[in-house]
This record gives structure tokens, C-alpha cells and sequence, in this order.
């Protein structure tokens, strides 16, 4: 069996002692080992702070944009290859695994045109100002990069998407990275990484990654390092809780559990509605549910709930489970054994809470070309809670497949409250077109969530499902999403760089900051 | 002796039980009481959710801004009064109280008139963009405020404009607060709120004051709520460190420890070396010391140093101590029996660190019309540390009264890295006159700053003092500083609200967002 090397200092290592297996889900086969034992990741930082931070910074965002650019091609040369090293590790569908794959290539593509856009500058300046009477001193405020490494740690569903997102930004920033997968995923980021530094594109300590565990290096980070996390709301808080990371105002980001909804307003058109069915079935089933952005709470006007339940019923019949390397299947397994296991546990959850199962099994999918009992799979889900408001396990625990709990409400200030329950979310998506009552929907929603998609009859055929983040709008959200705020174009930069206000006499502080 | 009321839920209350005492400075008399005993501070939270968020949100900018302007007029007018609550409760010179009540009411100006330009909006929206191939699918990212409440926690050291810098972004961003001073100078700031109350202007809710303990209300801070500190690093950790805060994502805001840095460039101009020395007396001793942005490291270029040395003596020679309330005195004592220990045990440790004492005395000053026994005096002291490479107490201990320490350094690049031994500040102040090397030090310093102020020939007549918080650049600093960012104009709005991407119809979200 193969063990995964980390790229670290400029060269792949491989980790000694007890290592972690990691499994294909589809067969439940163990394929790779992977750990870090023996390896110096205090070394790694150095070398990051040494030698990646230095050489970032020495390039304008152009230059650094062209190397996102050359790890976006690299990424989609190998695109057939990847594709089955995803398939292998993730049990991901191949249209599931061109999801993550190429959402990686993508979002590099985009931010080495963001980079581009940015040209010839090392740093970004905001319009100066007069700041006294006297013309001549005026204050600019300016962007530079952080002086230390940005710590990225990924979520076990996105092995590419989430390696190449974060460090997109924080690149372009100019800050270096060491990039973290989830273990038992790690097989698509390794041979994603393996791709990227055969470009030899990349400048020396600018990118590292680290197959298995983190050791103490999270403790080791100071005041001008950056911690981006993805994961459970629990590491996430733990993360954020560390001592040094307290004391030293280390900046974490954190992604985490969200409980996003979708509402389909009373009025919508006949277009709208198939939108918000198309979505809402997408969001469920995609990845085996297993996106931080799918769909968890479906919220419908109180007479139109038992049409929506038969109509989503027939689209999750639709949902043929087994080998994701079968043309014929359309859901593969989750990802881990501990995965399935807390999906099932999760919907009893939500059942003993005030839900009940209106479809599908999440015990006993029948499943196509695989063993069931072999392989990590699931069924999808319909839940439904008719008294939405003492549901509070439909609202508060996030159940991480596919399954989504279907609820009525009266009127919009109610739904807008029963959204909030969910205390904080990455996106909710609504479908109407009353223009009065959407407005309601988005700007109640808007305060606790970091995007609102909105469906309507003019946008049916050209808008994007809200499961899908584009790297042009921020992804994040409040509360038990984290706090954070990724991606949004130049806005996500500046988690990577400290703003200064620089003071003093206008002609020279031109010059100075160009 | 009088009992300070807090003002909760539209009245004024007094709490009962143990109560803690406020003196005078000047003599160590006792002059007041305060406390929070008895006092339910979870209904005071809610009465801001209830009532405060709603009027607030339900107002525009412009109107926000009218109430702002209406609390600037009020401590405006009532400027005299409050004068002497300062001198009697913070023993402040006449020049010292103004600075802190004319920036109260400075900055509320200030920020009526960011509210004026917003006019008639209650959202700030981004520049909308096209997100797909389609040309009507749009995204806008649009800012709107928390549903929850802002707690403001400030220091002693400003008790009228941290009441007023930091309500001002908050109320004008559309969220209620509730303010808490520090107990032991809280006199000041319950006289502004007796001001700002009778005003009527403020809606019901929106602006409650705590005189005392906040006993657990932090501990019930959730996903909308925002937390502002400004004090000592150790309450920051602890404050961010809370189970609930971590937990729940709430916002937390630090301003902490500055070992702040002024850097004479070896260039500079007779005007430029002028109008450092004015800055640097001016910031070792202006409110005897007791600003977080105040000048605690002096570097200069090595064949300067004894020349400098001598003309900061000569001018701190001036500074008289003494009852602030005579008007030959120019330094009152320090705020408390026990920021005074704090001041000479600072200065202690900082000369077991390398540095010695060049002039004055921490523990024995000369004072004018007061027991330099009873009340809490301490002279202006320079220290000076030949080796600063090795005086680690003076990169990383701030000592909180009227001192600095004076350095030798050989390169701009040397300098930079020892200002940046402070582990990240508020300000940084650089005089010089060669851009090439001032371009070298703005750069280097940025990523360790919230701000560097230039003095150059150009601006010495006209530029600001380096401790002076003008409204309109951002304050705050990494690391030691605490990671956080406040004012800034329009930028501090973004802490008290929530950035939302919205997607849909472009014609929609131009109706709804405007």
C-alpha cells in the first residue's frame, strides 16, 4: 500500500511510525497510509517565513497571478486523472468529483485574473484623504501582505477545491501557505500538490502541504500569521481557542456547520418553482449531501407542503445509489465509515426532535454494483417537521448527507425567524416573485447568513444552485458558520494583509505608495 | 458620597450591595460610589434587542446621523462641566480633559456627518456584477447591521471619548449598545450619558450605560451580538476566550498593549527633528502617559543619540507636576493608587531589562499644590537602552505613564526589525526627510501597524501628533495590539454588520437593495 508523502522545505517526505489508513468508500478497502511522524513542521514554517514570504513579496499581484494561473492548467491537464483519484478516495460520482476538481482549477483561474487586474502593484491603496486643514497632509490607507504563513485546514469533502480556494487568496496576497487536507481524503490533494510543483511555477516555501496530522504546529502561530479553517463547528471553536492564537491575535477564519434553507415563497411561477425543486433535489443529493453549502431545511407555504413533499419524493426516486464509477449511478457512498455512522445517528436526531422520515432510508439504500454493507453508503433523506418551531434539532445540528427536513410556515416574518433558528448560516436560497415579499425574505435573511440566492421566473434558466460558491462572491457566514468570510474577489485578499494608515505629506506618500 | 447610577432600559438605577469606590487622584480622597448589585443586566441586553435594534434599523443613515449629532452638541455645550469631572475623578489638566471631551464630541461630529453623506439608506451596497454567461443573474454584496446588541467595555484612560468613538460607529451602523466604563473614571462618562440622556434624541434602548460590573453579561453575548474592548492584553485574551463568544462566533473587537514607536530617520531636516521632539515629549507625557497611543520606544540613529537624549531632557524638564487644576501644572498624576504602583514597578522592570533611567524619577517628582503622598504622582522618565537588541522588556512590556525609552540603531532595516519587536502596535511615527529610506520604513512597519504617521519639513507645520486618534483612520493594531480595527469613517460601520452576497434578477436586487 502506498504512503502519501507531505511536501514540505521543497521536497516530498514521508511520515514515520503509527500512520492513518485511508479507505475507499465504495469498497471499504483500505488504499494509502499517511502521517506525519518524524517530520519537522516547525522547520516548514521557517521555510515558509524564510523563503516563500520573502520571494511572494518580492512579485507584483500580476507575477503572482500568473502562478495561479500555471497551477489552474496543471490542475486541469490532469483533470482525468484527478477525477479517479477522487472516485478512489472520495467515492465521489464522476460529475461529483469534476465538482471539486474543477472548482479548483476554476477559482485559480479566477483569482490569477483578479491578480492580472490588479497588475504591476505590490500593494493595494484606498482613495487618501485630507486630514487637516492644511493641503498637504492626508492620510492613504494601505493593504501590505502579513509578515508570517497562512495555515489553511481543510474539510474532508473538498480535497481539491478547498487546497486550491485558499490558496488562491492567500498567493495572491502574498502570503505563503501550508495547506492541510483532511487525512482521510488526502489522495486527491496529494496528486493535485504532486501537479502543482512539477510546474515548477511556484516559488520555493510559497506552498507546503501537510499529509496527516498538524502536530503543534497551530501552536506555534504568532501575530502576523493567518489560520483558515473548514471543518466542524467543535474543531473550529477549538481552533480559535488556542492559547497562543488568543494571546497573539493570530487571525482565524473559521467555516463551519450550516443548517441552510431554502424557502419557496407562495407566489412563485410555475418556472420558479421548478428552480426551487431542481435546486433544492441538486443540493440534497450532490456529493451524497456532503457540501457545507447543501441544502438542510426546506421551509413552504403550509398549503403547498404536501405537493412539495410528492414532488421532491419523485425527484429523490430518481437518486440511483452505488459504485460512483458506474455510468448508471448518481450518488456514491459518503466518505468515511465515521461518516455514515453520524449520518444515520444524525437523522434518528432530527426524528426524536420532531421530524419523521417521509422518504427514503437512511439505513438501507439499495444500492448498484457494491456491496452495501462494504462500502460507506447511504439513502437520501426526506424529513419533515410540521411544528417547525420545537424542531430544535432540525434547526441546530447540521446531519452531513443527504437528507433535508421539510417544513410549513405561515406567513414571512415567520420563516424569516425560523431561518434565523439556525444561528448563523453560509446561504439560504429563496424562490418567489412577489418583489414586496422577496424583499422581506432577503434583507431578514441577510443579517445571518454570508449569501442569499434568490430564484425567480426571470432567472430560472441562468441562475447558479445555491450550493455552488463562485470565487467572485465572499462564502462565509455568521455565528455557527464560523464568522468567516472567504473568497468575494479582492475582498477575500485582505484576510491575508494588514491595513495601515499611513499619515503624512501627500506628494511623498504618491510616491511612496504609488 | 454619591452613588454613579447606570442608565438601563430608560432609567437611571442604582445597584445595591458591595459597591466599589472612585477617588480623586489629585488628593486620594474618595469622591464616589458604583456598582451593578441587584441590577438584572440580561433585561437590559434584551431591552436592546427589543426595542433599541429595531428603532435603530428602522431609521436611515441620515437620520442615525442626526442623533449623533444631537449627542456631539450636547457634551459640546456641556464642556466646562464636564472639564471638571474629569480633573476631579481622572485628575487631567485642563488640556488633557479637553482632549478627551472635545474628541467625544469631535468624533460624534464626525460620524453625523458620515451619516449625513449615506443619507436616506439603510444599507450599503457593494458595486453589483455579473456572475454567470446569462446577462441578468447578478451579485450585489450588501452590508446590513446586526440584529444584535454591541457591548462596549473601555478603558479608564478615556472615559469620555471611548463612550463616544466607539457608540458613534455602532449606533450610526444601526445597532444598539450598552457602554461600560471603567468603574474607577466612570464619573466622567455617567455625566456625558446625564448629557446625551437629556438630549431625548436617542431612541429608547439604543444607548444604555453600566456603571460597575458587567457581572455575566459578556457570558451572554450570541451569533448577532458584537463585542468592543479597549484595556490590557490580558482582559482581551480572556474576554475572546470565552466559551460563548468562541462558540458562538461573536464579533470581538480588541484594543490592547501598544509598545509604540517613533523612528528618527538619520536625514532629517531641522524642521523634521523639531517637530519630532515636540511629538515625542508631547506623547511621553500628555495625559501623564496614559494613552494606548502613546510613544513608549524612541529610536534614532546612533551618532544622534546623545544629542537627542539631551533635548528631550531639556524639554521634559518643563513638564510640571503637580493638582491639575492649577494652571501652571502641565501633568496631573495618574488615574489610580494602582496604576501609579504599576508605573513604578514598569519602570523598574525595564531597567532590569538593559535600559537605565537618563532622566527623571518614577518614584520621587516634584509636585505642585498637592501631597505628593496622597495623591497619585509620578515624574516623566526617559530610559535609555544602548543595547536594544537584548532589552526584551522594552519591546514587550508597556508601561502604562509618562516614559520612553531611547535607542541607537544602525540601518533602517535594523530599525525596522526592532520596532517590529513589539509584536504588532497602534501607531508608528517616522521623521525624516529622504524618501528612499522612508519608503523603506513605511513598508516595513506597515504589517506590524493600524498606523504610521510621517513627519517630514513638508508637514511639520500642519501634521497631527502620532497619539492623536483622528476619526477618520482606522485605529487599532495586530498582535499585541489585539487584532482589531475601529473608525476609519465608513470602515468601522463593517464590524457592527454583516456583509451579505445577494444573487438574482439584476432588476430585483437594483429594487430592493437600491
Amino acid at each position: 500500500m502506498i504512503t502519501l508523502k507531505s511536501y514540505l522545505r521543497g521536497e516530498w517526505v514521508e511520515g514515520r511510525g503509527e500512520l492513518a489508513t485511508l479507505f475507499n468508500p465504495t469498497t471499504g478497502e483500505p488504499i494509502a497510509k499517511a502521517g506525519t511522524g518524524g517530520i519537522d513542521l516547525k522547520a516548514a514554517l521557517e521555510h515558509a517565513r524564510a523563503e516563500g514570504g520573502p520571494a511572494l513579496r518580492a512579485m507584483t499581484f500580476a507575477e503572482r497571478g500568473a502562478v495561479l494561473k500555471a497551477m489552474s492548467k496543471a490542475i486541469h491537464e490532469a483533470r482525468e486523472e484527478l477525477i479517479e483519484a477522487s472516485i478512489l478516495n472520495g467515492g465521489t460520482t464522476r460529475s461529483d468529483a469534476k465538482f471539486d476538481i474543477d472548482g479548483a482549477s476554476g477559482t485559480l483561474a479566477y483569482y490569477a485574473s483578479v491578480g492580472k487586474q490588479l497588475g504591476d502593484k505590490k500593494t493595494i491603496v484606498e482613495e487618501p484623504e485630507q486630514l487637516g486643514r492644511g493641503a498637504r497632509f492626508f492620510g492613504a490607507h494601505v493593504w501590505v501582505p502579513l509578515r508570517g504563513v497562512a495555515v489553511h485546514v481543510n474539510a474532508f469533502n473538498f480535497p481539491a477545491w478547498g487546497l486550491a480556494e485558499k490558496a488562491a487568496v492567500a498567493l495572491l496576497a502574498g502570503v505563503p501557505v501550508i495547506s492541510k487536507p483532511a487525512t482521510a481524503t488526502a489522495l486527491l490533494t496529494v496528486r493535485v500538490m504532486e501537479k502543482i510543483v512539477a510546474t515548477g511555477a511556484v516559488p520555493r516555501g510559497a506552498l507546503q502541504l501537510v499529509a496527516g496530522s498538524t502536530q503543534d504546529l497551530l501552536e506555534q502561530l504568532g501575530p502576523q500569521d493567518a489560520l483558515a479553517f473548514t471543518g466542524s463547528g467543535d474543531t473550529g471553536t477549538k481552533l480559535r481557542g488556542l492559547g497562543n492564537v488568543l494571546a497573539r491575535s493570530t487571525r482565524v477564519n473559521v467555516e463551519a456547520d450550516s443548517l441552510n434553507a431554502a424557502v419557496l415563497a407562495p407566489d412563485a411561477d410555475d418556472e420558479t418553482y421548478a428552480m426551487f425543486l431542481r435546486d433544492v433535489s441538486k443540493e440534497m443529493t450532490q456529493k451524497s449531501g456532503q457540501k457545507c453549502t447543501a441544502t438542510r431545511r426546506i421551509f413552504v407555504p403550509r398549503d403547498a407542503i404536501d405537493r412539495v413533499q410528492s414532488d421532491l419524493a419523485e425527484r429523490l426516486a430518481d437518486v440511483k445509489v452505488g459504485d460512483p464509477a458506474l455510468a448508471e449511478v448518481t450518488m456514491g457512498p459518503l466518505a468515511t465509515a465515521q461518516q455514515r455512522d453520524d449520518y444515520r445517528a444524525g437523522v434518528a436526531k432530527l426524528e426524536a426532535s420532531g421530524a419523521r422520515v417521509v422518504f427514503g432510508s437512511a439505513t438501507e439504500p439499495d444500492v448498484i454494483g457494491a456491496d452495501a454493507q462494504k462500502g460507506y453508503f447511504v439513502g437520501p433523506v426526506l424529513l419533515r417537521a410540521d411544528a417547525p418551531a420545537t424542531a430544535n434539532a432540525v434547526h441546530e445540528h447540521e446531519v452531513f448527507g443527504p437528507c433535508a427536513t421539510l417544513m410549513p410556515y405561515e406567513d414571512a416574518n415567520e420563516v424569516v425567524e425560523l431561518v434565523a433558528r439556525g444561528g448563523g448560516g453560509l446561504v439560504a436560497s429563496v424562490y418567489g416573485d412577489d418583489r414586496e415579499l422577496l424583499s422581506t425574505l432577503i434583507l431578514g435573511l441577510a443579517p445571518h447568513h454570508g449569501r442569499v440566492l434568490v430564484g425567480s421566473k426571470k432567472v430560472a434558466d441562468q441562475a447558479i444552485p445555491p450550493g455552488l460558491v463562485l470565487p467572485s462572491c465572499v462564502h462565509g457566514g455568521p455565528g455557527r458558520a464560523g464568522g468567516g468570510e472567504e473568497l468575494g474577489g479582492e475582498r477575500g485578499l485582505r484576510f491575508y494583509m494588514q491595513r495601515c494608515a499611513v499619515q503624512g505629506d501627500r506628494a511623498l506618500l504618491d510616491k511612496i505608495l504609488g
